[in-house]
């Protein structure tokens, strides 16, 4: 399969990457590093991006930021950081790829447990989650030619535990390599509208 | 107890006027009609209106446009409606609402079954009502002064069935006198980070 990991020079995006790579045709997109550079919060840059790589079978998107502060100090353009730069990206990704993906090809976007259970300056990442795993949900019924779309939801990653460690007190961290196989699962299953939790 | 319906001139909103009516002072709020007119999609409107209100108990919120429209033909203009309109609007009633509710005092929103189950054109509605739902399970952890915060999420409602059938085949309508109930049991209630279906 012809697969394109967005983010996939991140911390789980290189593990997706490494996971795939022994079976698949892997093209990995990052903002400045990756086999292709494009800036994906920009639609004309995702559009651009597709039509350089043309034809695929699958989409991986484990990228985006949210805002992490105490809901009292929190305003609607803090609110827009994650709805823009992970939400609305990731929705834009599936937009405009399906203009390029192969029948019965695949979607797999990414969440985080923060809509599952909830820390203090986590507002807009339960938000942001919330709204993929819905969107992901009622997308997949509207899917065109057998294509599907699932998203990952991962507990905290091992690999970035050190810097968050403060933010997520008595969660277990999972390591990048066991969260990348959620996204296999997805891109070589059958199943659509499905939220993986790893955790 | 002092209750303020956003959206009170509306369907569901005049259901819970009419339930809370004989046992509490009630202030409607509407963009044309209601005891107090304010566009609520704009936050120095809010701001304003809690000041002309004062200190209160609740605040209900049953208002918020989305855009319906097939997937495939959705773009990121068409997300932005629902999610300034309905979401930032729920979001910033809360937020500017925090500086005036009285202790204990409760916030109750509006989602929608349109994230548990899903129709054509739906993807819009689907997102923001997750986003709606995550984020008041994450605020009601971080809200101050044992303020509460839940959401109602009801089906279609009987009173707009006539508009809205072909959209929703085979949806059994409920009534806005039952939807208001979850809303009463929201406010005199104890519970905090609860989605109340009515379905």
């Amino acid at each position: 399969m012809k697969i394109i990991v967005v983010g996939g020079t991140g911390t789980i995006g290189r593990a997706v990457v490494k996971t795939l790579t022994p079976k698949h045709s892997v093209i990995t997109v990052g903002e400045t590093r990756g086999d292709i550079k494009a800036n994906v919060t920009d639609m004309h840059s995702i559009e651009t991006m597709y039509r350089e790589i043309g034809q695929f079978d699958a989409v991986v998107v484990t990228l985006g930021k949210v805002h992490f502060e105490k809901l009292n100090t929190m305003n609607t353009e803090k609110y827009y950081i994650g709805l823009q730069n992970k939400l609305l990206t990731s929705v834009n990704l599936v937009l405009a790829g399906l203009k390029h993906i192969n029948d019965g090809g695949s979607f797999t976007l990414t969440s985080g447990i923060l809509n599952r259970e909830f820390i203090a300056m986590g507002s807009s990442a339960a938000m942001v989650n919330g709204a993929l795993e819905s969107f992901v949900k009622s997308a997949a019924c509207e899917m065109p030619r057998g294509i599907r779309i699932n998203i990952v939801s991962p507990t905290v990653i091992l690999e970035a535990m050190q810097a968050y460690a403060d933010f997520f007190p008595g969660f277990i961290p999972v390591p990048a390599e066991t969260v990348a196989k959620a996204y296999e699962k997805s891109i070589m299953g059958i199943e659509t509208g499905r939220v993986y939790c790893v955790d």
